[in-house]
């Protein structure tokens, strides 16, 4: 088995490193992360820029390894399509440090990495430690090696990514694993305004997430609140069939210009 | 009624000053786009760095209007959240230099502005003409004036946005309009290798569109090829909940750490 390992806190991210390590032994390992930090760069890609690449000498000499100047979904695209001699059989993102739950997902590189492994038909997984501050990834290490090992067994959808969320509590606090739908991520005061030497305004984007306000365990902020392992289907088909029909009742397609 | 428009070309571009005048006289208008182009930085948002925003003056003194050192997703966010005084009750996102569709939404710094809009609760349209040459958006910012009363006068749902691209040819042929759904959008010859002066690699994300495999004018990818403006419903709910119970039946919920 071929694993493509990549994350949005970049190569040298202690999460990245655990996360190869718990690996170790379900397949040949392919690091290929951002050189440097991208955390919120949604699903960005380096367009007007060249990418550079440079191979990177992992401690382990049997990971094989690449940093790139570029986005994680730059990351993952190029790797697939250009640096990997055959297609990964899964892409593994992570693991981040921080929480993506909910709406936040739009704003994740780590989330945005995995989505870039569907769209190119390699199944994908991200996976996050839901804290900023501790460094044991320990536990999201295991996690990673158990649901990789269970892909590869299960087939999924070529268009579905698991993204997993992991209590960042001792093992005894976890209560269990919860399938989950993906929850809305509210925040309050979101932007600070400060004035700079020259009287200038600026904004640094701050906030509190707003506790949620259901208590549904089988949406993602739910479950990971009460201290469960969340793992959230995903794809990214964006349409709202729902609305579809709504729309075409307004007489849109019968229109002139 | 009070309009935010916003864009990824930036606050300069030819687009977002043809959409501007496209929808004088349907409300107040506020400008709030990045100072520089963003595309395709997705739904990137700038978390390590200050956001400076200065005020712009707009060609017409009606319009108010602010220049963002931030991506489009921020440019929405400090609008609704921090700049305006009362809330939009519309975002418009464009009029984008060439296309965005199918998968390529998620690429689109222009759609993410309009899905922030949703995020924050208030209905959003993005626009794009499909041309990465044509200077041209008269038809396109009559196509935004429509919309724009289309949609403040059908209430949708406030989780929703139009996508709407539309094609750069003569009035006489365009076909009509079709409500779609997101198709695929492949490339080949995704990425050009080249070597720096110094012997070290990079590369050029390029690559050719490859055509849609199937003719079903209900994709946005079809549509626009057959000359249709094209306007696809779309939510920010990535949850595959199809596969949810696919998931469940590995017994993930059951199993230790």
């Amino acid at each position: 088995m071929r694993i493509l390992v990549t994350n949005d806190d970049g190569i040298f991210a202690k999460g990245i490193q655990e996360l190869v390590k718990g690996l170790k032994g379900v397949g040949e390992i392919f690091v290929i992360a951002p050189a440097s930090e991208r955390s919120a760069c949604g699903h960005g890609i380096t367009v007007r820029q060249p990418i550079k690449v440079r191979k990177y000498h992992w401690q382990d000499k049997e990971v094989k390894a690449w940093a790139v100047e570029g986005t994680p979904a730059d990351c993952v695209k190029i790797g697939i399509t250009t640096l990997l001699e055959k297609t990964p059989d899964i892409v593994i993102s992570g693991i981040n440090k921080g929480s993506n739950l909910g709406t936040d997902v739009l704003y994740s590189g780590t989330v945005s990495a995995a989505i870039e492994g569907i769209i190119l038909g390699v199944p994908s997984l991200s996976i996050s430690l839901d804290s900023f501050t501790s460094e044991d990834y320990t536990i999201a290490s295991q996690v990673a090696n158990i649901l990789c090992r269970d892909m590869l067994n299960n087939q999924l959808a070529p268009d579905t990514l698991l993204n997993v969320n992991v209590p960042a509590v001792p093992k005894s606090e976890i209560k269990g694993w919860k399938v989950t739908k993906l929850g809305e991520r509210k925040y309050e005061n979101i932007f600070e305004h400060r004035k700079d030497p020259h009287g200038n305004d600026y904004y640094w984007l701050a906030g509190q997430v707003v506790p949620p306000s259901t208590q549904d365990e089988e949406l993602d902020v739910v479950a990971a609140e009460k201290n469960y392992i969340s793992v959230t289907p995903i794809h990214f088909d964006l349409t709202n069939y729902r609305i579809m029909d709504q729309v075409k009742k307004w007489g849109i397609e019968t229109k002139g210009i």
